[in-house]
């Protein structure tokens, strides 16, 4: 049973532009509609999600390979996928304010004129027919002006791999069951993006297409329904906050045969985090019906053929890191104050070590400098030498650096500095020279979110 | 100087091909001009590209932080860089053909209709005047149909990191000197892209804009010069096929005071691999006016304010990833047959180790699996069990593993192993427990390409 939590969008958004992990995009020119860049920590946790990502499959395992297709691929690639035909949404346009509405969802529109009341009941309201809205980006590309040169912007990252199924089965000497895994970014011109980033038009997926034998479909979906529950709960999100939710009949994707959701509970409810589905042999088969080529797997030794059936994790990084950061989030209070502290995994945290001189002189700084030195080879790690002691703690609290390391008077001595634990708040005095494999040692240990678990 | 060298861009392109790091885009389709698609091993070796450049600037200094800003930001961005007016090559259209060449290089182009003259010498050729084109792809946003809804994807990152400038003096604490570095996606509508991944429409770029009182400025210009030049040696190009080239005074762009390019000897002659440029103020100043903000930097301490300068070493990782694999490239003969091997440095090879059962029995594969686990923790590495030892290095030697450890009968009575070093041949014993420690201990050593320096 989930519980009550401190944390909020409107907190986890305010941490993140004064922190800069996340703020509007183009904001010196108004900014452009649910549109965000990633700032300094941003970028090193997002990077850390991506790298964790692959290290569970391409490090982890012997059956995954990598692939970083085009975003503009040739335009038949989405007649094949059926995206041309189906990627769309029904909407209609207001003559009056030129605004663009979901005709299926006109209750949560706004009138372009009197924002108060929904589209179609403002005074001057004048609606067209409702009509299909394709969601790809389009775009002209090259020396050539004829139809031919129109382009889209992928809206998946998905179908750069079916086009290149067949490649991986020649130079990666794969054989089904095999996965092919890409990270990128997908484009879909959504009409009503939102929740953070949540739902942007520009967004970057983490997704795997499993290719195995029809008959082994079911299992492998299980198989990955699973692996991918886990990775969550590895990474730190507490089970209660995550759950399996099996697609009904009525959801499905024409595509697939069989979807559950792993679903977060973010501030804003329970919200798919990442989908797995049961593809079937359905691209395949596309694409070999439009490319007029065979994509059939042929097993050389038993002289059996087939499409091989899909099994697909599908995953945001952008809705990754919102889980990861909404789930870290925690206030508690020391010495009387209120602290604001990001209980990251120690892996996905943006700086892993921050060193700070107790005080400005006596040598510190220059012994806290040699440690730095010998630490980044290693590590991401800060060195802060601004301000009392417990205002840099808690400065790195809030970005999520689990261990800060104090060179004080003693260190001098004795050439020992104290470990200060983020979430323990334990300080333990390690010797500098055993500090680098002390702070690995504790990075590969297994890792379990001290706000506990309300599970069942 | 540069002497004669094995590679070529057809062996650098039929290897990429065969070994799966990169291929033509949409190939089942008929391809898409210019387009590449990022295998296995491509895409290994492109990241470890990306990681080995944010670890110079980020966790090596103190003075970057890191940035990924959006590719489609707000349209009045490309006003303020000068992009919407000046970005533009002059075309001609052929009336009969419907291509479009460059007017500037209609001897490069080939007539639509006789390809072996150029255009406007084919008996039918009816050219349009010149007129300018910009090479900004240009897409629709979301729901509102005005003019305001035209976006452009970003053809630099550049453009991001001028938007951001002030976000970073407030949350990152930064004051000059200090950089702002980003990874990404950007895209140009070019006519005449080509020479395999060298000029593709769709590319990845490495830039950063390190930001500096206007006095420091050619202090700082010839700092970064010479750190990207010596980033590139370090990561094992050979420095006689690297030259630093000032640009001449009719060379320099309008923002620019100087800049310097990186120059490759790539098989198709010295390219620009890099462009370093002293920007000034002029980007900050023109966000600035098209903004009405104010975008200067202010002392607390002396009161001091103005806009900082820019020196901007802007890099290509698509380039920097071909360059180092042509440099790579080489061929050698072993026992007779010619080898093909890639001499990577071990920090960008796609795979460090490759761990081989001399036989596919007599508990050696069970030796070698478990070797494998211990080592996947830290490192890449791939299992081969299949075909003669002799052909599994030469596999291995082709994409460049550096290392290839071999479980014998020896291994099953004292726990050892042989790790093959792929550039000099000779094989050492190494205990397995001693494995993971001594593989990394040979990552961090310092390394230069066997292929020798011819320099002057």
């Amino acid at each position: 049973m989930a519980t009550a939590d401190v944390v909020t969008m409107d907190k986890i958004v305010s941490l993140s532009k004064r922190r800069g992990f996340i703020f509007p995009s183009s904001e010196i020119y108004g900014g452009i509609g649910s549109s965000y860049d990633y700032g300094h920590y941003g970028v090193l946790l997002k990077n850390n999600v991506k790298a964790e990502w692959w290290r569970s499959l391409l490090r982890e395992r012997d059956d995954v390979v990598a692939l970083d297709s085009a975003i503009i691929q040739h335009p038949r690639t989405w007649e094949a996928s059926g995206h041309i035909a189906g990627f769309t949404d029904p909407l209609v346009d207001c003559r009056t304010c030129k605004r663009r509405y979901r005709a299926d969802k006109l209750e949560d529109g706004q009138c372009g004129e009197k924002p108060s009341k929904p589209p179609g009941e403002g005074p001057n309201c004048d609606l067209t027919e409702a009509r299909n809205f394709n969601l790809m980006f389009q775009t002209t590309v090259g020396p050539v002006q004829d139809e031919g040169s129109t382009v889209f912007l992928r809206p998946e990252t998905a179908q750069g791999i079916f086009l290149n199924f067949k490649h991986y089965l020649q130079f990666a000497r794969k054989k089904p069951p095999f996965g092919i895994a890409q990270v990128g970014k997908s484009f879909r011109n959504e009409i009503t993006p939102g929740n953070f980033v949540f739902r942007m038009r520009e967004f970057e997926q983490m997704e795997m297409e499993f290719f195995v034998p029809p008959a082994e479909a079911d299992k492998w979906y299980d198989f990955w329904k699973q692996a991918r529950f886990d990775w969550y709960v590895k990474l730190g999100i507490r089970p209660d906050h995550l759950r399996l939710r099996p697609h009904d009949a009525d959801e499905l994707s024409h595509y697939s045969s069989a979807t559950s959701d792993v679903e977060y509970l973010y501030p804003i409810g329970w919200q798919e985090l990442e989908g797995i589905a049961n593809r079937g042999d359905f691209d395949l088969r596309q694409h070999a019906e439009y490319s007029r080529q065979n994509l059939e797997y042929v097993d050389t030794a038993s002289g059996e053929r087939y499409l091989p059936y899909v099994i697909e994790p599908a995953a945001g990084a952008d809705r990754a890191t919102l889980a990861f950061l909404c789930d870290a989030y925690d206030e508690d209070e020391i010495e009387g104050e209120t602290r604001t502290v990001l209980r990251l995994h120690p892996a996905l945290a943006p700086v892993k070590a921050a060193v700070l001189p107790l005080v400005k002189k006596d040598g510190q700084p220059e012994v806290a400098r040699e440690i730095v030195a010998a630490l980044r080879e290693r590590l991401q790690v800060e060195y802060d030498e601004g301000g009392a002691i417990g205002r840099r703690y808690r400065r790195q609290d809030e970005i999520g650096t689990p261990w800060s390391i104090t060179v004080d008077h003693q260190s001098l001595d004795d050439r020992t500095v104290t470990v200060r634990d983020r979430d323990s708040l334990q300080q333990d005095r390690v010797a500098i020279d055993a500090l680098a494999d002390e702070l690995e040692r504790r990075l590969r240990a297994p890792w379990r979110s001290p706000k506990g678990s309300y599970g069942p």
